[in-house]
């Protein structure tokens, strides 16, 4: 038998490691973006709302009491969910990356509607509201990539008739 | 040297390889999903639209005069695409089915809005009209599964509280 209360913990835990996957994806696609000005300051901005992201699930995770030991249990499940998004995230060219970071901004949607409906359920009304905090930063940023997907293509595919190697970056 | 064209064809072939996949994932979540009826009869619709997606991918690739060799590359793309989703698909509970599935369903929004913006530039009207018409499919789908998600998640959680073994299917 597994309480709400332990899935909510459990999900909270994975929510934590894709934010901290997260971290490292968006600097590496900034660090990458050298001739797409435009998606690299997008980018940059959601870092930042990344990393406040992380805060708001440590809160949660504390008031959960999630001990030292969820730090190690942490660390692998980061590298399981790395490999899992491998194949995606190694790619350094523009219109992959524009098509997995998108996707990477709905899994995190979907992540949070998950959560805020288990922490509805246990009744952790703070949990709630962090999550609902999150939620439309991840909508927005998804929102915002698949809009600009059309023309990130356009320049991709005019600069990659052009021979030019930067065009991937 | 990449044209715009052959840019179009390689993404027209990992659209094919992905209708495959979601072929075998919505085949898969059918047959396990006992408990769930609702979210069952909408993956049996959606399995009807991705057999018709392939056949309208299929006229686009010979359009393009996509050959015998296209076949043997387009199962190694399928190996590699499932590998990459495969720690998502692998898992039988069906709240991470749930998200996988949506997150599945955005990757495809994502691939043919990529399509739709390369036709366009290559000025194949016939592949533009194609994608435009999978397009409000794959859109429809994930907002039918996110929008059932927490109810997904509230009848898993109580069902897992009591101890029932098929809680995860």
């Amino acid at each position: 038998m597994t309480t709400p209360q332990e899935h909510l913990v459990d999900w909270l835990r994975n929510a934590y490691a894709m934010e901290k996957q997260a971290e490292s994806m968006l600097k590496a696609q900034a660090s990458r973006l050298e001739h797409y000005p435009k998606l690299r300051e997008r980018i940059e901005q959601h870092l930042q709302e990344t990393l406040s992201q992380q805060q708001l699930l440590e809160t949660c995770l504390d008031r959960h009491d999630s001990g030292p030991s969820t730090i190690k249990d942490m660390t692998a499940r980061i590298a399981a969910f790395g490999q899992s998004v491998g194949g995606m995230t190694m790619s350094d060219e523009v219109v992959k990356g524009g098509i997995s970071g998108y996707v990477f901004e709905c899994t995190e949607t979907a992540v949070y509607t998950t959560l805020i409906a288990a922490a509805k359920m246990v009744g952790d009304a703070e949990t709630v509201r962090c999550c609902e905090q999150i939620l439309p930063q991840e909508v927005e940023m998804a929102r915002w990539l698949l809009t600009n997907l059309p023309d990130v293509v356009t320049a991709y595919l005019a600069r990659s008739a052009d021979d030019r190697d930067e065009a991937k970056r």
